[in-house]
């Protein structure tokens, strides 16, 4: 059974973070490991505390993954600090980590901040580098690109200046976009894949970005290429919305076991 | 759907601790939350680092929990502090949890330990009177029982000790035993019953108590009896043994989501 290792916060509630990321590589049966990278007292309406975890002990769960039971691709959600970026841009260094997907989560899907702007910076600069594929939502496309991002062209271009800057492939999701749920997909070598889609009717949304990149990376560790990881991703996460779970007072979580009848 | 709460540790390597709850109750396709008591940096050979979380942040996430998305079941794994039980005892008790399973976890599969003794004594006088179940392995109940059991009559006798003292019931499991794999439950009434089965031939045993604890709460969730939850819940032990899965180095995780096919 192939691996996969999630380096992300902790979502008391389940939806989101590592809980949406163990949800979703189970889901693909394969093996789930995690590193945590910081605590949240968090429910659908809103993040309540954050609780950051030393570095060290941040590499150190890093390290004894790999010293065991070898991950064959690795997802990046939640870091809140620049010091926590650089240990974990070591720790996977150190470890010749591949097939590394980077969702730069910087806001909750309640409106939350999770990321410092010196987070964002290392997160750009040491992380993001390392990645096979970024997964930033237009918001974060902005914040990464420099300027507004309103229009499918913008869209698409930020998705190239970022692959550019970074010489890795970048999926900018259109979910938070006002027409559609166009993603854009660029790659390293120039070239230019959308994936066009019908936008699901559910108001409940919480850790959909947590559960994209984790199924990206579950295609990884499957031998997908970064288009095929994409193209499952999203239809698993697609699935997970049309199940139209309804839990929490906020915008609720996904069914992650959509393929499996339930209890 | 019904939903599950975990309070207990991270287990980096996915096998144990919350990372085998999520997995458990995924895989019975309810609901899970967690929150989280400590973070281990673990793999299949051994606990490498501790860091506990603070009591106050371990009882906001119980908080947040409960707040939104109530949960039908909890279950609680390792505790390591007399402080964190505390914490757990108050949150559990002011918001009215109910279904509770106590898994006293004191030493990990790979052999160490994982909680102080004076922990070990909170937990007995304020977190397991609390419970609907405690399940005790055998190292566990004898030190829970103040003598050795290394027989079968010594098994029911100490799983009824600590039921008359609690008040709820106790499910000694014969995992560690020297000749099976025979498990008693002694319910707070008196009534005993015996669960006999074949030990499955398998070495990796990395998280097979919280395995069976996070199951026995789904069927608490799912309306279950505790003999019925007991029982479902070791079928699917049994059927995650029976997977033999093979990862890791030393004592490996289980497969968790054996009744869906392979990726």
């Amino acid at each position: 059974m192939k691996s996969v290792l999630t380096i992300a916060g902790s979502d008391s509630s389940g939806g989101a973070g590592v809980q949406a990321d163990i949800k979703t590589i189970a889901a693909h049966h394969l093996f789930a490991q995690s590193a945590i990278t910081a605590l949240t007292a968090q429910n659908t309406m809103g993040v309540y505390g954050v609780f950051d975890v030393p570095p060290e002990f941040v590499a150190q769960q890093i390290d004894v993954v790999f010293g065991d039971i070898r991950p064959d691709a690795v997802k990046i959600g939640m870091v809140s600090s620049a010091v926590i970026v650089e240990a974990i841009s070591s720790a996977l260094v150190r470890n010749e980590a591949r097939n590394i997907v980077v969702d730069p989560v910087m806001v909750a899907t309640s409106g939350s901040n999770l990321a410092s702007s010196e987070a964002v910076v290392a997160l750009r600069k040491r992380l993001m580098p390392l990645a096979t594929v970024v997964t930033p939502n237009i918001p974060e496309a902005a914040a990464l690109y420099g300027t507004d991002v309103t229009t499918s062209a913008e869209q698409e271009e930020a998705a190239c200046a970022i692959a550019r800057e970074i010489g890795a492939a970048v999926l900018v999701k259109g979910g938070h976009g006002v027409h559609d749920a166009n993603d854009v997909l660029a790659l390293p070598d120039g070239a230019v894949v959308w994936f066009n889609a019908e936008r699901i009717d559910n108001p409940n949304t919480h850790g959909t970005g947590c559960t994209l990149s984790s199924a990206i990376a579950c295609g990884f560790a499957q031998g997908l290429s970064v288009e095929g990881a994409v193209r499952q991703a999203k239809a698993y996460l697609s699935g997970a919305l049309a199940a139209q779970l309804d839990l929490g007072r906020g915008s609720g979580p996904l069914d992650h076991m959509w393929r499996n009848a339930r209890a």
